[in-house]
């Protein structure tokens, strides 16, 4: 049986509470997953889990116990901790019992670009653009709904939030494994090129564009969601060759953006079921 | 000028911090509109708004005086209070200076339902049923796509969270005045008599369903959107004549209960824009 970590200054204690932090996170290439649900999901793609901690103060429920079986049996590591331990280390209030140590798997931004080629079926949903997207729920959800249509190629440009931290991976809802996710660093000019070179139709979002009902989605497709209060950057802007809307006959300003991007994301889906 | 007030224990000022709760919010029929935006909003909507309040110890934006100003014209009562005040009334932890005290404008679900006939524009938009939606950002969110989509009858069915709860409202991003909301209290029983009686199509979602694009969401339509966890409840699923389910080609579980349901509504406009 393994030793139970209880000391709130165990430094392994200290290190998984400390991947709350962006820079820890991209020191030690981990991060937090929190939850029973989530946690199974992991668990269920491959090796991504590095460790399964639980809190053995408590009598943890089976679906709880199930899963420290199953990392065992797994071969991950599994570290019993205490309950201050466990509190000190989540984000959330009540984690369940269970937190995943997971390993980062950030993908090349040009992999993922260039991945359009040749494969029809990753040809047919469209590659993600997240220009800014500032809210960890918002992302999440987005994220979320990106694995349930289908569309597993996403880009994260500068001034979007960390797809690691803890608030978007809760709200991925076990999402992240099942993507191909680059946060790019460099340029614009250079994502341009990229996509131009690889033949992509760029769309992007305002309030002015065509109906989102007149546009073909289907095809090879680059798709730019912008951030909740501003849309999209001049930069990215830039890059789109047709600008779509979605249609507000209430009259509101907006939709809220992980909305929006499903709503997008989806009447794509739709158009490429109508044609297969 | 109006006096300020800074005291705490201010009857007034007081009153309004119970608003947060519901049990307070049902005795006064009134509830709080934090931010610029909102409160904006909810000025351009009548006389919705009997207060506004507005912290006089700091220098307020523009934005925050132009809404002090447009509220004196318009014969609204103005509150100077102090910061504390603010602080002690609003949920939010930046208020932006600014809180709508708003008038509960709760319709009755038999009217909202009956107006299906006759005005061919509502009846072209479906009635919505929220059977248990938790958390207060997701109905927020809901509420937001529905206005934005123009479906304007909506009835909460017991389980549902408060739609005047301070999250839900400010998710709801001043969508509220512009929807008739019934909260309904009387039986599954009396609300699947009157949807049969004015001859409801009435359509839940479930895991199993049609799919979303096989199914015609035209016409004289109720909708059923269940909890986050659970979905439909037992009493709304014997309601329904027809169950759809939204394609998940990624073979995740679920999606977020506000985009599920707005991805079904701006399907359900999509289908009625094909057919004008």
């Amino acid at each position: 049986m393994e030793k139970s970590l209880t000391s709130l200054q165990n430094p392994r204690v200290k290190g998984f509470a400390a991947l709350k932090d962006k820079k820890q996170r991209e020191r030690e290439q981990l991060y937090l997953v929190e939850g029973v649900r989530a946690v199974d999901t992991y668990l269920s793609c491959g090796d991504i889990l590095q460790t399964l901690i639980y809190d053995d103060e408590i009598p943890l429920p089976d679906v709880a116990l199930d899963l420290v079986f199953a990392a065992r049996k797994k071969g991950i590591e599994v570290l019993p901790v205490g309950t201050n331990a466990i509190a000190k280390i989540a984000d959330t209030e009540h984690p369940q019992g269970v937190i995943g140590v997971a390993r980062m798997g950030d993908a090349d931004w040009r992999a993922i670009v260039d991945e359009g080629e040749g494969d029809a079926t990753v040809a047919a949903a469209p590659l993600l653009l997240l220009d800014g997207v500032k809210d960890p729920g918002n992302l999440g959800a987005l994220l979320r709904s990106a694995h349930a249509v289908g569309c597993t190629r996403i880009v994260t440009l500068p001034g979007t939030v960390d797809v690691y931290s803890p608030k978007v991976v809760r709200a991925a809802m076990g999402s992240l494994p099942s993507l191909q996710i680059a946060r790019m660093t460099d340029t614009f000019e250079e994502l341009g090129a990229r996509l131009n070179e690889e033949g992509y139709r760029v769309i992007g979002t305002d309030l002015d564009g065509t109906s989102l009902y007149e546009e073909d989605l289907t095809g090879k497709l680059a798709l730019f969601i912008g951030s909740e209060a501003d849309g999209l950057s001049f930069d990215a802007s830039d890059l789109c060759e047709r600008m779509i809307t979605i249609p507000m006959p209430g009259k509101t300003e907006s939709l809220n953006v992980a909305i929006a991007a499903s709503v997008i994301l989806y009447e794509s889906l739709r158009q490429r079921l109508v044609r297969k």
